[in-house]
């Protein structure tokens, strides 16, 4: 069912609030073209009836000669930031942005969340944005799992379809997400609940089964047959299994980086308002599929203290991304 | 291919025509967030053309946040009706209400009904609705086979599948939808060509096979493997199967309602310009799937007198409806 | 300026409360192709935010071919309420209606209050209404104003112009207008500010002159020289000037309708945000010119110590003028 | 008050049947930037349900930076058409052509017409073309007036403001606007009724005296002081009185045309439903202000026989047009 | 990711330029209620930049009852062409024709192009234009590929999956398709690169099996289980299989039509910027499936010279096009 | 006439041109909610086509409950830049900003130009913008006109109507607007062709005669009878006159604001493609009125030297501002 623009506007309250948005801060909202025009309208007037400032910034869209699809995650490396710094101005100097564009992964964000600037990514259709509304128990949840995290020195990833991953932890922090900003140069993504770091750089060796039914996030659609990759040193170095491994290897190989090849982050989802069984319901191009991300799951054995620049996760963010989400839900989600 | 503006009016004239729409009677149009525009202006256009008074009811959309899709099926309890006697004394007072936005299996809606208001659905896309357009002759063969469930004690299902259904009848009315609404307190659903009834309250038995090659309607789309639903006493009482059945029993499950799980209408459709493979044909957010819902057939061995309360159900009707309307049509389709 | 949304739906927030909208009631609100979309889209959250159920109510334009123009007061006779009952049904079912579309001075708008539902109009552009929000203050001065009519046997008109229009009344009530509907069955304006009430029937006699400067709201001009009216017996019988009194009585013929000449409400409007000189600021078609309406006055000889406000002379002539439009709605309505 | 969809299909319908259209023929709906998307949309539908095929043609804007309003009418010298030989060929291929962008005194409009096909302009807005709807009865009277033409050897203009144009006539025919097309080769205009010719070529003599209340049409406002055009030969060779005269002459200046100052028709308008106090009800460029036109009068002394290239008179037209239909409405209207 | 205005305006005067057009020339853009309004806009404005003369000719949509689905290519008969002397009038007096409206193997489409009017279609998403902009790089690749099709006797076509097809070449033409019309009376669709011819009437005799990932191009999905044709004597006679043949079968008696079984066009795509897993990125309705198209491919053992009528072949393509297209992919595509 | 896409891109690559944009610069293009959409979307392409880095930022309105019009020059004072870091730190960091939101007359503004950016002004509407496309010659003639200015020591105006208005100079400096931004800091309007200075600081002295046919620019409109100004020190101390003066002593009075009398800046218009009838044909709300600005003039005697804060002027310029401006275009212009 659509979302009325009053429910829309209490959702946006709701999530701002508990970004502690004050009043007489400035909150930019990053656009493109394909920001969803319900959601942009309804923060704006969220954002206003809690005193604060508001401006819209709106990017043209680039990347489109470069990318398959026209999913806002398909290709992520220069954005309409890079070489703008009329654009990051503005950002820095807001204390939060909201982004309806999807201004993933990339140096300028991490540019912007030093200098104390808040983002909250939400660019899940308005339905899903006010069914997984977040909460505080919500992130209490997810920060007991980081705190696992943090302490581990391995994980290592088994599966009864054959899945087994061991990747050692400790040079990359783990990461929370759990739906709003609630600290400066904080930045989350509604809807969340997901707990996660990366292995230790061309630390992950060994196998991992994405197994009929589950997810593979780009294409939106479950897996019909197993899709078996080999792990070495970090890298994905072998595709195998029937037409849909062959797809998924020329989905890769589109790319033309070696860096698209690499493991990216690890962790587990925690949102109990998402379901796996939602994908099929939408049409691919209405969502990115976090219902998906918020469920995904891994089985740990050990851990460590871990560290990593996010930007030089980019490529591989890319491309292997969906296969470790899709991965080991049905595993994982039972270990609430 | 799209529909002219001037086919989709007439198309509206020939339905209301059949309704028996006459001059000066009022119409009133239903609509929300979700209903065509191009069919709301050509229903306008139409009813007054037919020298009508001619009214829109526009409700705001509700219960986004319970339902896992946008579908207007995927949730079926309040309405925007509920609570709202504005809007029921609208409706009670037209001659015609002309549902564009699913004021589906409410207890508002019989209300409505037994004022004498005829209620006609249609929100299937105006390609579908033009090319399923109904005809006196539509009436005649549904007729027909509403007679055949009005004289049987017992409908049995089976199929080379596995099913095997046993469903008592005499408790519930047979109920016969052809598309048009030519008498007091009628409701129809166009496009439509549908025969059905109810099993006995609780007296439902056996297994439901939904074959590969069925259809599961809230996630429009073929079934890829068996999914076996045993029915004990009205109920199922397990989902077995591979990782679509997993997927079903979590999507049944989010309703929280053991009536989710009660059997709901059983019948056959009889529709001939309607076609199985129409389903993969469109995105799935485009249509309801009626193309399937006419087409659904039930093998039967013995029948018997029904009478039933719709408004009882309702949540069955949420969740297990697709299953029953997929189950057969490969034995069924071949009885016209 | 522009309004933006959020300061648009706090002002109808404003209004609701003054009306006294409770958690709860039904509101609905009445549309036709003229309504202002901002307008619209902020009502509709504006009553969902105090907990109200909305319905929006839209009904087809009329009488285009009867009119001269598109003001929405250009033809006032049959509505689309006319013989539509379930339009009446609905808004007599509803505690409040938003009239988006200006049913006025219709026997239906008369039905329809006395059921105890509250009317408010509203279809002056986003930056008038915000502008003239009403206050408690308004209605302290209006009713005030309302007093002193309804205590006089006699109101009578002069301007240095030459007016000199003598009104016996007692026949009608005062009505208070002050934009807001605090009351149940009351009917009223945003913005307003107007105390007024009717010449007995068949009473006004004198002269009414139409002052360089002042106004003739269906044309959204200030006159550029006098025109003159004589009164004889609650009817204007002559119009005399120059070209543009030639003009002004070619628009009354068209209406070829006797009842058009008499004379309608009189009194004098207490809005202090209203200007004059707001007129010459906007496009004919993009206002009904209120401000002029808030600022009518009338002298008269025999009442008590009244309260006048702002210009002296404008006023009178300002107002007078749509009296003669609105003109023969009254006989109709003798039911008041 | 706007127009119904449906009203304005049937208005539609109404003069498409009187303008003889059959089943099977071909019409081609003239648009451009400016055309009125409801206009559009109506003529589309109302010509399928007739029966006849319809194609849209839709032209880029010209001459922008040539004129200094927005109104069609404001500059007519090279059109869309201009070398433009596709878009003739099809307009030469339909039976009908509808002209919703203004392809007004244009060779190629005079090169269409000659080749059978019919053009009908209609770009007033629908409420206009409601209320203006032509009959047969307007037929007969502007034959009836375009008879007195034919037989006519001179025209003389007087007014009391002091107009005294003597025009003789012969050279060019009496041309009949009476708002429909049945005859293969006619052009006209939806709303229309008006009768008219030209001066001999040169002959036109006298003073032309806009008075106050006439109206300038470019300017869409009604004169308030008496404007002089001192006619020689058939130029206007001098422009006196005050400032609106000044205007006026600075307006025809920028023309930098010398055939701009050529008197162009002159006539007198038929058409009862048409009123000359609406100009001032609408906004400036809404209209193109035909009530006026349809009104317009010259009083005549003796007549004769004439011929005329329209074309030739492209440039006269754009300019003196408005002075011509100005000038006279008062005297003439009660020559009915 | 969206594409950009300027960058869709900059892939246009690519191919415009590599289409030749010339200062001065006439093109006609084909729209309809399916064209895509950024290419739209975007064509017009190239088009103007080069000093083209433009034109939009807009039909209205036909054959909605008559087809399944909305694809422009699911029903392939009579067009908005078909008795619309007035639209091919204008076609043929323009040098180039822009078709986003698909008016597809038409006989109104070679009578166009036999009078030296290029015809260049262009329906799929902006993305995918941009992505996929043609070169001359690919038009030698194609005339290379046309070359070898022109000097054989017989194509063979064979696969691992069982497919054994043989087809006697000789009396068709081969057919280049490289993405742009840079000869008189030319056709061609951006995005392209294919080569193909049909086989001699009748002469097709062999099995086509339509594998496990091959595409079914009106379904835009990849087959699930192998679908066997029998062909004999140019037609598939039988069609065999599962679930997937079951339905697709269905589809093709829709049509009502035998030759709708006749074996259609044969070749191989070499569209490098094309890839066989774009389809499932894409929701249906957003794509007619090209990059699949620009893939095709055929194994061939011996060629000979040929000519066919391409009306003829029709019905043909409505139907069986999608499967020769989908049939060998992964032999073929090494084959560059 | 309306303007193509292509034309006003093609102007705007004129302008930006003319303003030395080069490749990779940062242009960022500020909105709000009365930007005319066909300007920003033929900027944004205008931009990126000449090779600049490109942003959009919308703010939203302010300021619609203090201002008694639409018009974005009606209320300056807080704009939506106050207290807004994060906007004025995007526009300082660009080099280029198109202000098509009229962001006049703020500290803001003289804050972001200090820092070496451009701003351009561009609101008027796209047909009046090609008509006035600036050059290099329009230049020269402002600036040889401000030369004058630079080494006068008085302006004196007078005019036949009885203005006599004495100016001492020196304090403020004198200002070129020519239509476009050649150097870093500089602030231009398109269209323009001004140049202007501000009498020295509570220096002018004498009286303003508002003639009639000269114009108000807030209300758009030609005033019909003459308004005498009285000015002492530098303010109007007395507005004198009929009914019009009324109303603009009244409009006067709404700002509270004894600085919204004071005298602003003085000057003498020079754009020969701008016209004193222009306002007239268009619709109030349409227009911000340049073509009056542009060649507003007064006569003057002696100069000098002059400096003064801008952002001191601003109340001042909102009211006063279109009197001086009307006050001698008759004699002003044929001093060119």
């Amino acid at each position: 069912m659509a979302v009325s623009d009053y429910q829309l506007i209490a959702a946006w309250q709701h999530v701002l609030t508990l970004s502690r948005l004050e009043k007489g801060q400035i909150v930019t909202i990053l656009t493109s073209t394909n920001t969803h025009p319900q959601t942009l309208s309804c923060a704006l007037i969220a954002v206003q009836s809690l005193g604060a400032v508001v401006n819209r910034l709106d990017l043209p869209p680039v990347n489109a000669e470069k990318s398959l699809s026209r999913d806002p995650l398909a290709y992520l490396g220069t954005t309409a930031l890079t070489g703008n710094p009329a654009a990051i101005a503005a950002l820095k100097a807001s204390d939060l942005v909201l982004d309806l564009m999807t201004l993933l992964f990339s140096p300028e964000q991490i540019d912007i969340l030093e200098s104390g600037t808040k983002i909250l990514l939400a660019v899940e259709p308005p339905e899903i944005l006010v069914r997984c509304l977040p909460t505080t128990e919500d992130r209490e949840r997810v920060l007991a799992a980081s705190a696992l995290i943090t302490n581990a020195k391995e994980m290592t990833v088994v599966s009864d379809a054959g899945t087994n991953l061991r990747c050692p932890l400790g040079e990359f922090p783990a990461i929370s997400e759990y739906g709003f900003v609630d600290e400066p140069g904080r930045w989350d993504h509604w809807p969340s609940g997901f707990s996660l770091t990366w292995p230790n750089e061309g630390g992950a060796n060994g196998t991992i089964v994405i197994d009929a039914g589950d997810i593979l996030l780009p294409q939106k659609s479950y897996v019909s047959a197993p899709i078996v990759l080999t792990v070495k040193n970090g890298y994905a170095v072998k595709i195998d299994g029937g037409i849909g491994a062959e797809r998924l290897a020329e989905y890769m190989e589109t790319f033309n980086d070696p860096e698209g090849y690499a493991i990216s982050h690890i962790g587990w989802g925690l949102q109990k308002r998402a379901y796996w069984s939602v994908l099929e319901l939408y049409d691919k191009e209405q969502t990115i599929g976090m219902d998906a991300g918020r469920l995904q799951a891994i089985s740990c054995f050990r851990w460590g203290p871990i560290m990593k620049q996010v930007a030089r996760v980019q490529p591989l963010v890319t491309s292997i991304f969906p296969c470790v989400i899709a991965l080991s839900v049905w595993t994982g989600r039972r270990s609430w």
